[in-house]
C-alpha cells in the first residue's frame, strides 16, 4: 500500500488516483475516530503536489496548525497506523516529530509556520545547503490574521531567503481575490502572456505626452500589484496565483516555478473546504472538527450523554446577562462555535465580535471598551490565552479594568493533545497583580460565575472544562462572594478534599468512594484561587490534617502550591497537602478518561492513593 | 504658563512658538532627569496639531509606547510638575491615567494603540457619540513591525469605524517611501491636482485600443496604490500622506481632512528623530533613551560607578562563545543596544539578527534553527518575553529544543516603572514542562551561565538585572551543574539566607550587616530554580530553621513559593520560610534604590525584619 502511495515519478493521472485514495481513507477514518475533516480533504492535492515536487526527507515541510496534515501522514509512513488517529497512544491529529521523522515540527496553535520556515532558511543558508533544501510552509487563510505571520513576512521580505509559502485559501477569512482580473493575471504569470502584456503596455505608453516615462514604469508595477498578491509584493515576497488548489498539474507547475525562483515566494492556492465529501463541501465551520459520523448521511454517530457542555451553559448565562445589561460586550478569537459566542454574535451583532485568530488584539481592544464603561467578556480557550499573556498584564491588569476572561477548555482537552491542554492558566495568571481568579464547579454555579463576573470590579477570570462538569451532587447553590470558599460537607475523619472548578466534581466522587470504605471526609469548594479564602482554610486546619487537592491544572503554580505557601505563612504545621493536579510534563492526546488514567487521577486511582497515605 | 500653552484658536505662528517652548522644556528636563529624548522632540508638532484639531478631554488620545508623549503632558496639566519626570512619585515617562485624566491609557510596551483605538471606536459607536468623539492613535514606524498592529488593522479595515492613525515615520524601521512620486501624490490628495490627473489619465486611456476600459479603471486604482500607503489601502484603511511632520500647518490640514472622512484613516507623517536638538538629530538609537547630559556638548553627565553592567558581561561572554562555536546564533527583538546583541550582530552578521519588535517571531524562528542543530540565544527583556509566552510553550518547550532564553532587565528596572518591571518571568516560566531555569549571581558566574546554557540539552533560561550585579564577595567560582545549588557559607545561627540571581548579592550584604549584630548566618546561592536542589535544601533543613529568600521576582510563583512547596512535600516541618520577593502589586517608577526602599527590600530594612522575626 505504501508503495502505491509513492508519488515521485508518477503521472498526473496516477497522482489523481492517489488523491482519490487519500480522500477516501481520510473520510473513512475521521468518520470513525472524529478529527479535522474539511481542512484535510481540502488539502489533499496541495500535499500530493508537495511530495511530488519536494522531498520531505530533506525539505522542511511545515504545516501551519497542522490540522490539514493527514494526507502527509498517509503519504509518509503511517498508512497502517492511521486507523488509530487521535486515539490514546495512536497517531496524533497534528504533526509530531516524535511520531515520524517526516514531521519536521509540531503545530496545534496557528500562524507559526512562516517563522519556522524562515528560521529553517537561515539554518540552511548557514549550513550551505541551499542547493539541496528549501523550507515549505503550508498555511491556511484563516491563519493569516494572526500578527505573528506579519512579523515573519516582515523579516522574510527584508532578508529574502528562499522560502516557499503555500497559502491554502479556502475562504476562511482573508479578503476575496479581485476576481476575473486577478485570475487573468495569475494565469499570465505561469505562461508568457504577462510578458507580452507588459511589452504592449510599454509600447502604448510611449506615445503618451509628458510624464509618460514615469507613468510607464508605475503602470508596469501596478499590473503586478492589482492582483490579490499586492499585499505580499509590498512586503517583498514574490507572488504566484491564484492557482486551482485541486488541480495537481497546476500546483506542480506553480511549485516548480517557486522552487526555481530561489527567493521568498507565496503561492496562492484556492481550495474548497470539504472537497470530495459532498455533504461537507463549502460548509466551513460545521465540518471543520467533527466527531464520528455516518458517511452516507453525514449524521453524527455519538449520542450525547445528556449532560450539557460547560460551553453551552456559559453561552446561555451570558446571553441572559447581555439581555438584561446593555453594557455587556464580548469577543472570541476565531472560535465562535467552540466558545459559544456565535450565539451571542447572532443575538447581539453590535456587541459581540469574532476578531479572527488575533488573541492579542482581542484582549487589548476589549480593554479600551472597558475603559469606556463596557463590561467585556473575553472568551478564549485556556491554551490560546497564552498568546495574549502580555496584553492581559499590560492592558487589562496594570489598568485594573473591568474585563472578564472566560477560559474555556481548561484542563485536559482529550484528542487534541499536547498543544491544546488547558493546564497552565492558573499558574500564569496568579502572579499578575489585580487579577481575580475563580471557577464554577457545576451547571448551577456556572450561572453564578457569570453573574459574579459581571459585578466584579477589576480584571477577573474564570475557567471551565471541555465537555460537561462532573457531578457535584445536591449541594447548596450560593452566589459567588469575593474570596469566599464554600464548605460542601464536614467529615468525621482527618481528611479534607479541596476542589477547584471541575475538580470539585472529582472530589465529590472520591468522597463517595471513600465513604464506601468507611472514611467520611470533608469537601471544600475553593471557588476563588485569588484571593483565596485564608479564613476558612485556617479554621479547617484545626480539624483536618490531610488535605488533598483536586483541580484540572498544572501542579507547579497551581492550587496545591498556592495552599502550600499559606501553610508556611500561617504555620499550619500539622497539615499535609497532597495535590492531584498535573505533573510537570506535556500531556499527550487521547480520550480524556484514558489520559486521566495515564495521569493516575481517576477517582478510583486517587482513592487508592488516599487510602495508602492514610494507612496508619 | 499653562494658559500660554493653550493651543486652541492660536495662529500658526503662535503654534510654532509653542513648539519651540515645548522642545526647549523637554531638552532641559531630559538633560537633567534622563528619559526619551529624540522621540519626544521629534513628535512636538504632531502633538501640538493633535491638541489644535482634536480635544483631549473627549477624544481618546492614544500614544503607542507613549515614550513620545512629553509634549502632551506639558500641554495638558503637567508643566510645573514636569521637572519631576521619571523621579520616584514624580511624573511618569509614559502616559498614565492615574496621573491625569488627559491620559487615556497606559502604554510602555509597543503596538497596542490601534487595538485600543478600535476598541474605543466600538464603544463610541455603541454610546452613539460618533458626532463628538473620535479616537486618535499616534504610532511610530518602529511599532509597526509587531504583529498586533496587523491584527488590529485587519479588523479595522473590515469594520471601518472612524479611527485616525497618525503614523510617525522617523525611519526607525519600515520601508522607505518611494520618494518624489509619493510626495507628489500626497500633495495631490490635499489639493485638486490628483483629481485633475485622474481625469487626464482617463482621457488619455480613452484613445487606447481593446482592453482600455478595464485598464483605465485599474490605472486609476494604481495611482492610489503606488504611494507607500498601498499596504494600508489594501487593508481597507484610507491613506493620507506623506505629510511633513514638522509643519504644523500641513499637519492641521491633514488631521482636519481625516476628521471629516469619518472612517479609518492613516496619516503618514515624516519626522526627524531628535528634531530641534542638533546634536541628536538623525541619530536614531543613541539618543532614544538617555541619561542626564550636558546640553551644550551632548556629553553624558553621570559618571559610571565603575562596575560593568550585566548586559555587557553577557555580551562579552556570548561573543567569546560564538567565536569558539559556529553553531551559536542569536536574536534580539528591536533592543540591539539594550541587550548587547548589537555587538554580536557586528561581529557575526550572518548569525545574529535584530528582527524588530516581533518577539513571537523571534522565538519561533529561532526554534527552527535549534531543530536544525544551531544553538540560539534568544535575548529579550524579561517584560518583553511576556509577548512570546505561547511561543515559548508551543514551539520551544513542547519540542524540547536546545534554545536559550537570556532574560535581561530581570527585577526592578527603575525609571521605566510598571510596564517594564521584570517581575514575572520565574512565575510564568516555572510551570512550563521541559524548561530549565537558572541565574548567575555576579560577574564571574555570568560567564559560567553562558557556558552552561551552551551545553544544556533542552530549553533553558537565565535572568540578570538591569545595571550591575550586587557584590557577592570573594566566593568560589564554580561551573553550573544542572540542578545544583552552591552553599556560599555555613553559619552558627539558625538562619539561612537563600539567594537567587541578583538576590545573592543582597543576601551577602544582609549577612554582613547581621554579622555586625553578632548573627552568623548561612548563605545559599540557589543557582537553579528548576530543577531545584532538593538534596541540599533537605540537608540544610536539619541545621537551619529560619529561611529567608532573596530574589528580584514576584512572590507569587517565585522562589519562596517553590521552596514552600518542597517544605510541604518533604515535611521540613520545623523550617519557616520568609520571602523578600515582590509583593502582589505593580511596582511604580523611580530610582531603583528608592523603589526598593518603598518595597522595603533594602538590605538595612531586611536586617531589621530578620532581627524582629528572630527576637525570641
Amino acid at each position: 500500500m505504501d508503495k502505491m502511495l509513492e508519488v515521485k515519478g508518477k503521472s498526473v493521472e496516477e497522482l489523481k488516483d492517489i488523491c482519490v485514495t487519500l480522500r477516501k481513507k481520510i473520510i473513512e477514518i475521521v468518520s470513525k475516530n472524529g478529527g479535522h475533516l474539511s481542512s484535510n480533504v481540502g488539502a489533499v492535492e496541495l500535499i500530493v503536489a508537495m511530495h511530488y515536487v519536494f522531498d520531505a526527507k530533506k525539505d522542511p515541510f511545515i504545516f501551519d496548525v497542522s490540522h490539514q496534515s493527514y494526507s502527509h501522514k498517509l503519504l509518509t509512513d503511517r498508512w497502517d497506523d492511521f486507523e488509530t488517529l487521535r486515539e490514546f497512544d495512536g497517531i496524533s491529529g497534528y504533526t509530531k516529530p516524535s511520531e515520524s521523522d517526516y514531521d519536521y515540527f509540531i503545530a496545534g496553535h496557528s500562524s507559526t509556520s512562516i517563522s519556522l520556515a524562515l528560521g529553517a532558511a537561515k539554518a540552511i543558508k548557514l549550513k550551505n545547503e541551499q542547493k539541496y533544501r528549501v523550507p515549505i510552509a503550508l498555511i491556511g487563510d484563516g491563519s493569516m490574521t494572526a500578527g505573528m505571520v506579519y512579523e515573519a513576512l516582515n523579516e522574510l521580505g527584508d532578508i529574502k531567503l528562499p522560502v516557499i509559502i503555500i497559502l491554502n485559501d479556502n475562504k476562511m477569512s482573508i479578503a476575496k481575490p479581485i476576481g476575473a482580473i486577478s485570475k487573468f493575471l495569475s494565469h499570465a504569470i505561469a505562461g508568457d502572456f504577462f510578458q507580452n502584456m507588459k511589452k504592449r503596455t510599454e509600447q502604448i505608453l510611449q506615445y503618451l505626452p509628458d510624464s509618460a516615462t514615469y507613468m510607464a514604469k508605475k503602470f508596469e508595477e501596478s499590473l503586478k500589484l492589482i492582483t490579490p498578491g499586492m499585499l505580499f509584493e509590498e512586503l517583498g515576497i514574490d507572488y504566484i496565483g491564484p492557482v486551482d488548489g485541486h488541480n495537481v498539474e497546476d500546483l506542480i507547475r506553480a511549485y516548480e516555478l517557486a522552487k526555481k525562483l530561489n527567493k521568498p515566494v507565496i503561492i496562492h492556492a484556492q481550495t474548497l473546504k470539504g472537497k470530495g465529501y459532498e455533504i461537507a463541501e463549502g460548509y466551513e465551520e460545521n465540518w471543520h472538527g467533527v466527531g464520528p459520523f455516518d458517511i452516507d448521511s453525514g449524521k453524527a454517530l455519538k449520542s450525547s450523554d445528556g449532560k450539557r457542555s460547560a460551553t453551552s451553559l456559559y453561552s446561555d448565562a451570558l446571553s441572559a446577562l447581555a439581555t438584561e445589561n446593555e453594557n455587556v460586550v464580548g469577543v472570541t478569537a476565531a472560535m465562535p462555535t467552540g466558545t459559544g459566542i456565535s450565539r451571542l454574535i447572532n443575538e447581539f451583532p453590535s456587541r459581540f465580535w469574532d476578531v479572527a485568530i488575533a488573541e492579542q488584539h482581542a484582549v487589548t481592544s476589549m480593554c479600551a471598551m472597558a475603559k469606556e464603561g463596557f463590561k467585556p467578556f473575553i472568551t478564549i480557550y485556556s491554551t490560546f490565552l497564552q498568546r495574549a499573556y502580555d496584553q492581559v498584564i499590560h492592558d487589562a491588569c496594570i489598568m485594573n479594568l473591568n474585563v472578564v476572561f472566560a477560559l474555556d477548555r481548561a484542563g485536559i482537552v482529550g484528542e487534541d493533545g499536547e498543544t491544546h491542554q488547558g493546564a497552565f492558566d492558573i499558574s500564569y495568571l496568579s502572579a499578575i497583580p489585580n487579577m481575580t481568579i475563580f471557577a464554577p464547579r457545576d451547571e448551577k454555579s456556572m450561572y453564578r460565575a457569570v453573574e459574579y463576573a459581571y459585578k466584579h470590579q477589576g480584571p477577573c477570570s474564570f475557567r471551565y472544562p471541555r465537555g460537561s462538569f462532573g457531578d457535584c451532587g445536591d449541594v447548596e447553590d450560593l452566589p459567588f462572594e469575593l474570596g469566599k470558599a464554600q464548605l460542601l460537607k464536614e467529615g468525621t475523619s482527618d481528611i479534607l478534599l479541596i476542589g477547584y472548578g471541575n475538580g470539585v466534581g472529582r472530589a465529590v466522587k472520591v468522597a463517595k468512594l471513600l465513604k464506601k470504605d468507611g472514611l467520611d471526609v470533608a469537601i471544600l469548594d475553593l471557588r476563588f484561587i485569588k484571593p483565596i479564602d485564608v479564613d476558612i482554610l485556617e479554621k479547617l486546619s484545626k480539624n483536618y490534617k490531610d488535605w488533598f487537592i483536586f483541580s484540572d491544572s498544572s501542579k507547579i503554580g497551581g492550587v496545591g502550591s498556592t495552599i502550600a505557601c499559606l501553610k508556611n505563612d500561617f504555620a499550619w504545621d500539622s497539615v499535609k497537602i497532597t495535590s492531584f493536579e498535573y505533573k510537570d510534563s506535556f500531556i499527550k492526546h487521547g480520550n480524556t478518561k484514558l489520559v486521566e488514567e495515564y495521569l493516575e487521577i481517576l477517582p478510583e486511582q486517587i482513592v487508592d492513593k488516599i487510602k495508602n497515605c492514610n494507612r496508619e
